[in-house]
């Protein structure tokens, strides 16, 4: 994994939670994901892929439920008290949100990629894999309500 | 949703599976799918993300337990009972290949794409929503022991 890839989607979630939520977050201790590791309270998953000649990518963004109800009553004019519709595509924005803003660094170093279309997944005890040789990096942030995590996988295309 | 995608890719869901697990597969009517529908038992999902300066895309491949072990079971040299590490890497390679060659079908009609790594989420219980204002096509697979499911989201970018 490059950190050079790492740093500007990390910065970009910071910023968006930031600009969009009025939510200031920072990243724990970035480490790397073990094979086993499932979700296992009710959550909501935004996954991107990212695309270029020279290299290929995932990320996952899980929010446990009142992390991303906290966020999404900070962002929406309605209050919401349960994970329905309208939070789903929320998710789904802020995947790409974060991932455009990481596409905006990322360029600036020279990297250029592609962004495919977000995927959400939510349910109360899933596991999600990378399907790839190189490590998943998952970061942790802390929010007031609970936690988040975001999971990185990233390969140079031989 | 252009059928000019749809079917580069059934077609290479096709071919995949009878010569990589000795299936024949013949898919079902093609539908737009709901909101809200969920998987309801022991699933496991290959997810990839496609991506090109004209076009984003998403699709997310999901079998049930008893589909996924047959095609296991036909290509993997021992025998499986139970959804594990192979599997679940099997499962995104087989979402790999599947975008592999639909991306070749889809450059002899013109369309250039990129593929991001693909992502696999396995439980017994969750919802797989796609980002975009287009429909979603749902598209089902027949085997001798169930059913899969392939979807599939396409958007031009504006």
């Amino acid at each position: 994994m490059d950190v050079q890839f790492i740093n500007p989607v990390l910065q970009s979630v910071n910023e968006v939670l930031l600009t969009m939520a009025k939510l200031e977050v920072k990243p724990g201790q970035a480490r790397t994901k073990r094979h086993d590791e499932a979700v296992s309270c009710k959550s909501i998953t935004g996954l991107m892929g990212m695309a270029s000649k020279k290299a290929k990518a995932s990320i996952a963004l899980t929010f446990t439920e009142p992390v991303i109800l906290e966020i999404a009553n900070n962002m929406l004019p309605e209050s919401k008290h349960a994970i329905d519709g309208i939070v789903i595509d929320l998710v789904g924005e802020l995947a790409n949100m974060v991932m455009g803003g990481a596409k905006r660094y990322l360029e600036e170093e020279g990297y250029s990629f592609n962004l495919a279309l977000p995927t959400i997944i939510m349910g109360s005890e899933y596991l999600i894999a990378h399907r790839t040789n190189a490590p998943i990096i998952m970061v942790p942030f802390k929010t007031r309500t609970g936690e988040f995590f975001i999971e990185l996988s990233y390969e140079h295309i031989k």
